[in-house]
């Protein structure tokens, strides 16, 4: 069972995906104020979340993990290259997500930050801040890296064709795209060398992400500060923060 | 198992579907010239070809399922809207086929031509020239309609956001898109009631499909002449007829 979910208000998607026999849930990089709109899919679905991964430390919106974790019980995973004490598992490249019937693999891909992973279930490949559709994320802040972003991108470019490349964001109505598509019309993959590639990112001169100062630190602790002491009351935390 | 091929020439999408503890296989909308790759990659992946499945008759290229019919012996299967005697099968609205463990459904989807028929396995939906990428078929010739296209269309696109939408052409590099894409996005779709489609598509004034006179006659025949006869040589029947 596989849904792909939006919050407008930062253009990010999150990915619910589960197993219909035993009911066992995931989701990748939910949002703290999609809360509600998680559970109540949830619920619907008759699922019970086990886990929530991150694709990494996000910049624009807080994780709805933290409380995800804090109430519903959760396993909250981010990659090892985050280095984040908070996470139940740290989970490192080419290791691998069992639950029940699916299984997700996980491939490191440093380069919009340096903690970034990239999730493969069966062909569909979730890929963060990596690859955008038509884009891919920015390297100017959290130990960004253009020339590791060049690598991370061409490693997941080559799986198959026909892989699924499903975006942590899309800023204009794109939802899905696959490894064919992106090298064949993807402006920072088709017919560029890392060379260009670096030039390229470094001219694009991007404003501050507006919520950076306060999501950077909430998702560092997992979601929240009163999550990662184990304290309680996740839902003020980043609320407050924010 | 699943593979997307292109046509460079005709800018044809041919999907190939296959059940891997079988090898069964079948192809949707295979074009004529590329039967040497066709053949090679059913033998690369040890496959067994048992159907051919069209989306329509096409006017931009001729079906490879007379050749793959003839030298593989596929079965050739399209819609019942199109009345084709010299198919195998003629496949109605909600008719399965069940091949191993593979299960497709057939939507009948006039507009584009009278019997398009769009087909559905598991989450992903094979729409021909019913929906593509950011458009739609063309209806000023072969029984085309824009007041059953939008029908068809919206028919389609209330199948759920996740629908994976594979089309019969790209002309812009992209290969893949969902219900809630094209939904969003599609300029065709968003915002779009059936007065302004049929308006739009009227005002389009599209230039004759330059292989339409022989494309759709040869196809009108499965394949061409000598196949749909039974009499044998259709590598060459088609080759002459283009």
């Amino acid at each position: 069972m596989f849904r792909q979910l939006f919050d407008d208000a930062t253009s990010t998607f999150t990915y619910l995906i589960a197993d219909e026999q035993t009911g066992s849930a995931l989701l990748i990089d939910p949002v703290h104020e999609q809360f509600d709109r998680d559970r109540l899919v949830l619920e619907e679905l008759g699922l019970t979340l086990k886990y929530v991964l991150e694709t990494h430390v996000h910049a624009d919106h807080i994780t709805g993990g933290g409380r995800l974790r804090h109430e519903l019980g959760a396993e909250f995973i981010v990659g090892a290259g985050t280095g984040l004490t908070c996470a139940d598992r740290l989970i490192a490249d080419g290791e691998t997500l069992s639950m029940d019937g699916i299984t997700i693999q996980a491939f490191a891909t440093p380069g919009h930050t340096d903690g970034c992973t990239s999730y493969l279930w069966q062909d569909r490949l979730f890929t963060g801040d990596t690859i955008l559709i038509n884009a891919c994320g920015r390297t100017d802040f959290q130990q960004g890296s253009a020339e590791n972003l060049y690598r991370s991108i061409h490693r997941l470019l080559a799986l198959p064709d026909e892989t699924l490349i499903y975006p942590g964001h899309d800023y204009n109505g794109h939802r899905v795209s696959c490894v064919g598509q992106e090298k064949a019309i993807n402006p920072y993959v088709a017919g560029i060398d890392q060379p260009a590639f670096v030039a390229k990112m470094a001219a694009l001169n991007l404003p501050k992400p507006r919520r950076i100062d306060v999501a950077v630190p909430a998702n560092s602790l997992c979601g929240g500060a009163d999550v990662a002491r184990g304290e309680g009351e996740t839902e003020t935390a980043p609320a407050k923060a924010s």
